[in-house]
């Protein structure tokens, strides 16, 4: 973890152009944010005498590794849509431009096939003029892809081109990417920047304590709970069951319920439940209130469901359908026992996901397209931008996907969920 | 067609009572409003002595058949959601309340079933307070049911509770069943007025230019053609496929098309499609321009589908999933011709309509509630509140259900539609 | 009156060319809706042997009185703000390019001044490509501006730069200047159509039922209300006091206390209110109810005011400020009895004009816009396009602007006001 | 600032009942966050042998102080709207019946007026039924008012009606407010809680990284600087000048100014400005570009303006009219040297504080009460509920009035924003 801070010490002596900025001021390169905040924690460290794990601070830098005349850079764009995709594009444009004068930004087409010369696509050129608008549409304008490429042919491509910087937008696979491309122009010795911004809906990136999206998509989320909860209300033992996103951590759905406390059941893939639990719980509230909410992330309860034994392009497992499975379950079982039921089942994902960022996320998705570009003129490679304490972090790649951000089950988060549902350890 | 304008002849006589509204006016008896707004079609019926289409003028009447002292009024509610119901309870039970002074309002649970004893539900006493916020809710605050009860029985209970009124919100099996209610009530010599408020989001009740609820159904789906739209645009050969609402008239896929104008393909009820012409269509469409977006009604195409030979509780024939089915023909055809294809199937229904009634919606509903109590205090019954040339009006139940609205697929709108999408004959 | 139907015949016999458009079916040039929809207005017509009043239809023509491939059409917009500028100017764009194969259209910058050589703007060229998200901004992206220009020089322009059709979104001096253009060019036997799109946020435009961005203002207007009541209930003896447009009629005031029922006076200018009468009505209230809601049109009581003697650039005469005039006779009057009181003033209109479309109107301007497209093609010329009984019209300019639209305080509108705000006749 | 870590201790001692929430965790009262999350200031601390400044973690504790089947709670809501006021209040009264099942919670209406007798105000019996859907309404349910009343007299109705705790939502004037009445109560040796929940909207308490209803005010403060923008573009050398709330602290402005990127200058109290700077820099835009948008907070700039010598009821200094002050300054200048120039101006103030709080707030109230509660049932007292790297927490009112939290104009919040807008050193 020490990594964290010291990453890129290699290339701060090789910054030798002054940065074009005037008067917003220039980050240190001693700034850091530490990882915790319990002293208890930080004295363990220094007794055994450890430096305390921190991150560096992201940030406009004074010397500049690129000279801002001859710089190029490229954009891609990788993975499943998540609102705000065209705000960082947007960001990384203008401020290539205001503030370094690069106007030489190219976006990549459809992922990391846009780097890969047989499929034949072109390099868009993004001038301001272009992007002016487009964080007002949801999706991205680079159209994206899932899976790789062959790295030699991707930094081939770059070479090629004479890029100096790669901003890669996307999840963990896609970050994994950057670092092998990363490692690839390293070995050739070529001047490149790989600067990743993660991107993932779930909210499930380690070392940042959120993800741009995020609120965009919890806020879209909690149309389909209140749908569900009018729904609910709107028959006799009526059921809303909505499934969320959520792979492998269940953000999306504990954080909706706590925006829309009519949630009763909230199932997320880190808190086990049983299938007679569910049932049990749920009879017991339908004859007591006779109306009954269930969000369930997509990934919850996945041992539940025979294994589909496939990937995606991403190489993703793919998992089984929790939510088509929990109605075909629950509406058998009140068959079962005679007892009335009307469920309507929700699945917004694409609805969700395709959503343009609310002002939260595009207020912080232009930071975030800041301070990579700061990243990179300042010859950070290898990382991605963080958030960490309220303060945007460079975190390297190989740090940040190590592990997957997951909620806590004894933590914070879940049992304020679990004081909103009050759905008890019933269902366990 | 003569009878809309003097169905409700009879009682006018016995109009004893003068109406303690104040300063607001008073609509004349006499008013209507002409069915046809064509000079030729009304000179034609003058020409044969006969009287032109008209409806009667729906308003506050001077003399009243109820003793404003004396009313107690029910309500129910029945079917699916709808944007607006809550609004439509509240605007009865103020209206009531401010213009006659009537406070004995009653809301029968879960639709017909409420009147029906041996549910055992209790009718909710709704009062100014009670009602004051629920129309920020979607929904209904009543609960719903679809299916009739045995006509006797409903009377009785209405004529156990002394009710003089009962308000039926609900679509045109709804309205059927108030008509038999109205008839059983006349038959016992009952002092009863059935007003029905049609609801349908399908917007498919004839003699009404609009319905409650379709404005906001309409604003909502655009969110689902929209994400369909970006998440087109976010992949190679992206479709995006939107299934609507639209049992037998495609008028929510209309004029959504009309306001999303990124639809490439609007399949409706009233227009035939081939599946040939369709993907033909498409793959044209994919090879030109990358992506498509593609919007289908519920009922759209069932001829292609195997029949289900099932009926729902109203008595609806059980569609077979048009959106489904179309998913899986388009992504074996194209997988078929070994041609990449991102389709993303969205099917927003229940996040539609359940939603609150948006601004326009709110203020229809406020009208159609007021002129809904004015026409049952006036004694008027076994009608529905209507809406033609910007007017209410009163139409005979009998009238409105005889048929369906339908999108005349030679007329204006679906010209429009079509000059939208451009989708051509191609698809025929 | 009767010209409304017939001022196009001259050059019905001069259209000569085929209409590109296919499979959308063509609108006979005899179709048309009558102005009244009360049969006993049109026997008495009839009877005295006259046509009585009704509108062109609006819609595609099979023969065309321009040639598509050699039109050239400009766009201005003049007056101030509305929600659907753009998308008018967007759907004339397409229409021209998808229906008839016309490229050549140019946007006349800041209004009419764009005609005017003497201010140097130069047209600017609308491609399908520049207009395709500008619907999704307020504003107008081609600026505007109040006031005339002189005729002949802006006649000149269109000359000089063969323009064969001007499209003028504005409100009623916009299309008097528009019918002086018209004129001058028939006068120089130029072969020019002028036609009119209707702008008045204000709703008050004769012969149309409404106009384009009302429905958003509407909307946008309550969440003003909105706050009004919040504040009102948020202190002891608290007022919300609301300016929304409309100078001269009240619809917007109306139509939000349609929506947002919490709303205890309405004041507009087409009813006279007293300062004695209104004071003393929300002196009652708030001992009453302790808070209050006040909607007043910018017009209304302009009568109590000082005249300004002041005009704008567009000829309008200058109102006093009837908020802030409210807003210091209120909080006098209160100090003066020695109650407390606690106003809140909200004057949103800039907020409101500046909005983009609502779902609603993105329909209806894609429709206007249509129509205007078919229209000047088929030769039609001073006119405007109109809405009556659901359906598109044509109506002569000379007509359009003769005499504003009102509310009727003797009809269903006021009446419906009255009946939802309660504020009686103490006022008056 | 120890005791933000310890203030508690005196009654740890006393807690005796156990907590009867269950399953989902409790917080070791010696759960702390520090205030840096700088290893080189933690350091010095260390070094120099004194503890680094930290927070008490807030959350649920095992042992409570009262015995909830005795506790009375009250809550007040003091000072201006604000956004999730009501969501506090429903948290609140919410968290105490499921999770204490207290019922006893009042509502004294109109803030510390509710607390004197001689208003004649009554509490209001807050159930789970009458909150509800509270939270989908702005302002407060229980009204509000500005100053103090007598301590003494205040604690005397505590006392009188049993209350164990008492719930302050307002600003640092109430804070201070609630401190004085818990210092009252330790005098009588009465057995009371007072939590404070800091409600200010310009998010200037210290040592909370953001307040309740700042995310929702900036949301909606967007409309106003996105309509500032449509209307600066639609006129010839258009302004936009929008005045948000900010009396000594900037950060509505700040962050509005980097959700919505087209503003071109942005005028906060902790950064100076010159009239002449701003003239002469806008000049320079409007000559390059022809319109202009600004954002000035209301404190901003007070040195330009006569000293209005005058305090609001809260004892706030009233400030000058920088908004109404900048207009006129612009329009003399612009007329002076006889440039055309259209500026609207547009204060949203009461529009954005009244309104209710989006989902990101919604879920941050209802933690906020959560904490709240459980901070009042283990005894802590003259406390705010604060929120610091994430995470909430106790922190005593005597320190979070102590000074207010300020942009540092030499940090990065500032710096981002300088980017954003690129508005230079000219306006200094």
């Amino acid at each position: 973890m020490e990594q964290a801070r010291d990453f890129l010490i290699d290339r701060l002596g090789e910054c030798t152009y002054p940065s074009p900025m005037q008067g917003t001021g220039f980050i240190d390169d001693r700034a850091h944010i530490l990882l915790h905040s319990d002293l208890d924690t930080i004295r363990t460290y220094l007794d055994a005498g450890e430096e305390p794990p921190r991150f560096e601070a992201a940030g406009p830098r004074e010397r500049l590794y690129f000279n801002p005349a001859r710089v190029a850079c490229g954009i891609v764009t990788c993975g499943g849509l998540c609102p705000g995709i065209n705000n960082v594009i947007r960001s990384i444009v203008l401020s290539l431009h205001h503030h370094y004068g690069v106007d030489e930004v190219y976006g990549f087409p459809y992922g990391f096939e846009g780097l890969e010369p047989r499929y034949g696509h072109r390099p868009v050129h993004l001038t301001p003029e272009l992007v002016e608008h487009i964080h007002e549409m949801g999706g991205t304008i680079l159209g994206s892809s899932r899976g790789h490429q062959e790295v030699g042919r991707m930094v081939d491509t770059l070479a090629r081109l004479g890029m100096s910087v790669l901003f890669c937008i996307g999840g963990d696979g896609t970050q994994r990417g950057a670092l092998a491309i990363d490692a690839e122009a390293k070995r050739r010795g070529l001047k490149l920047s790989v600067i990743g911004i993660p991107k993932t809906i779930d909210n499930d990136i380690s070392f940042m304590q959120t993800t741009f999206g995020f609120e965009t998509a919890v806020s879209e989320a909690r149309l389909a709970t209140s749908a569900a909860h009018a729904e609910a209300l709107g028959a006799r033992n009526g059921v809303g069951l909505v499934k969320l996103m959520g792979r492998e951590s269940g953000f999306i759905a504990a954080s909706t319920v706590l925006v829309d406390n009519q949630v009763n059941f909230c199932l997320i893939p880190e808190a086990r439940f049983t299938l007679e639990g569910l049932l049990t719980a749920l009879e017991r509230r339908l004859a007591e209130r006779n109306h009954a909410v269930i969000v369930v992330a997509e990934g919850a309860g996945q041992e539940l469901l025979p294994a589909t034994n496939e990937c995606d392009a991403s190489g993703n497992v793919k998992l089984g359908d929790i939510g088509v499975f929990l109605r075909g379950r629950i509406c058998a079982h009140f068959k079962e026992i005679g007892m009335e039921l009307n469920l309507k089942y929700i699945d917004p994902s694409y609805m969700i996901r395709s959503r343009q960022a609310n002002p939260h996320d595009s207020a912080f998705c232009l930071l975030m397209g800041h301070n990579a570009v700061h990243a990179a003129m300042s010859g950070r490679t290898g990382m991605i931008v963080g958030y960490w304490n309220h303060e945007f972090t460079h975190v390297p790649i190989a740090l940040a996907v190590r592990e997957r951000k997951r909620i806590d089950t004894g933590g914070r988060v879940w049992s304020s969920v679990l004081a909103a549902t009050g759905q008890g350890t019933e269902i366990v």
